[in-house]
């Protein structure tokens, strides 16, 4: 986050908890970021951590799965957020938006507070292919206090091993990937099962990385995120779902995903019987 | 959009516009992109377009409020959308995402189907003290088909003297600027003043991107992308605006704006004079 942006936000937050009188007990061990000028008095110490945070880009990947929740991500004060992946090159996803990484796998923290995995279409069987990038989801899956995804990125966390029994959701178009995989699908926009955290398809990003902010923070923290990002969706049209779609648009769209979920199974266990 | 992706996505409308009749008797016409084995030939040929459309990004950006009318703009068949900058080194964003732009000004389309412009808080401030970035934006903006901005965006389109007794909207932190500049404030969610279309704070940009893909094709068009991107938003907070969210998160966020739309206005009109 910009320096001065973030010590705003800091500096905001603080004088309303300090107003509220929730945070003044605790004032006085707190130690944020500042910015130049910004008393940080009233600060609650637990609302600065060092959370490790690892966003994996793979090639052809969907970067509105990724996007969005980096927003809410990067909002965290004291939290270090980066973006893997196999090199440092820039990742290019599958509408040609081109990210360049914060760091490689190799140098992505070895704990971290969370993994994230972002979906694709075509580009999630490029994941499943690649036994770099599944062995570090896996490992690093492993090991990491919250594994979760947005989108197609559950069947790479379910190939990987990390939805064994788990409740789960997914894109809409590759619901039917995820129980033979291992998960428990869950139809729902996000789902939350233990430590594990999955989102629906793309936009649902927006909807995961607030409630990542809630389990992360507090509730009040996630609300004045949501605020800063003026989150108060108004969808042109009501199609967001195969529920809500007129049911020609249902149609002709869930046909683009016939044979998907039957290919993402068989992906998925190749890369499964890899690892 | 990745080719098979884009293939599929025309084969399926193509295939739902035929069974709808609707298609039929324009198929002989049409000659879009297709990809291998696919039947375009109901595919009406007012669906594919080489629509030009140019996304500036300068340094401190929000990248959100770009990737999410990015990935709308992509999903238009025939259309080249290119990410466009002072030159073609990664812009880095306000939250710290470096996106690498297709084209730098000079190499960008004279004559522009749409011109697009992200907001940001700091970074916009950049953008206002950027002779090139302006005389770019005034420049295309002159003659674009569509002129277009999401959150603050607006505030650098009227600062560009884009937008001179229209009706207009930005980031709610932003209002009080827009009027100074010359602008008509609207403040909803998507405001279209002939071919101005402006679009409030960050994530306002999915029901911007939705709208443009109606006015730039039709609204089936826009309901398939709304479907694929499933964009049936569940916040899980009802914090989205100064209107619902709690007084006390209201209060704290709208403390972090004191002064911005004084500062926009100067840097603004500095701006409008250097042109």
């Amino acid at each position: 986050m910009d320096p001065t942006r973030r010590a705003l936000l800091v500096a905001s937050l603080a004088a309303a908890l300090a107003a509220s009188g929730r945070g003044g007990a605790r004032a006085a061990s707190a130690a944020p970021e500042t910015g130049p000028g910004h008393d940080m008095s009233a600060f609650p110490p637990e609302w600065t951590r060092a959370d490790r945070i690892a966003m994996v880009a793979y090639p052809g990947f969907t970067a509105l799965d990724l996007v969005g929740p980096h927003h809410m991500f990067t909002s965290l004060m004291g939290a270090q957020v980066q973006i893997v992946a196999a090199t440092r090159a820039p990742v290019v996803s599958d509408l040609g938006l081109a990210i360049t990484p914060d760091a490689t796998f190799d140098e992505a923290p070895r704990d971290l507070t969370v993994l994230f995995v972002p979906g694709s279409g075509e580009g999630m069987f490029r994941a499943l292919a690649d036994p770099e990038t599944m062995r570090f989801v896996a490992d690093r899956g492993a090991r990491a206090d919250w594994v979760t995804s947005v989108c197609t990125g559950s069947v790479i966390l379910a190939a990987a091993g990390l939805l064994d029994g788990r409740r789960a959701t997914t894109h809409w178009g590759a619901e039917a990937a995820l129980e033979p995989l291992g998960a428990v699908l869950e139809p729902a926009r996000v789902v939350r099962d233990g430590n594990r955290i999955t989102g629906a398809g793309v936009t649902a990003g927006l909807d995961f990385g607030l409630t990542m902010l809630e389990i992360l923070r507090d509730r009040d923290y996630a609300m004045g995120v949501q605020l800063l990002a003026q989150y108060d969706p108004a969808p042109p049209f009501a199609a967001g779902s195969l529920d809500t779609a007129p049911p020609q648009i249902a149609k002709m769209m869930g046909a683009m995903f016939e044979g998907f979920p039957k290919r993402a199974v068989a992906a998925g266990q190749a890369a499964r019987r890899a690892l």
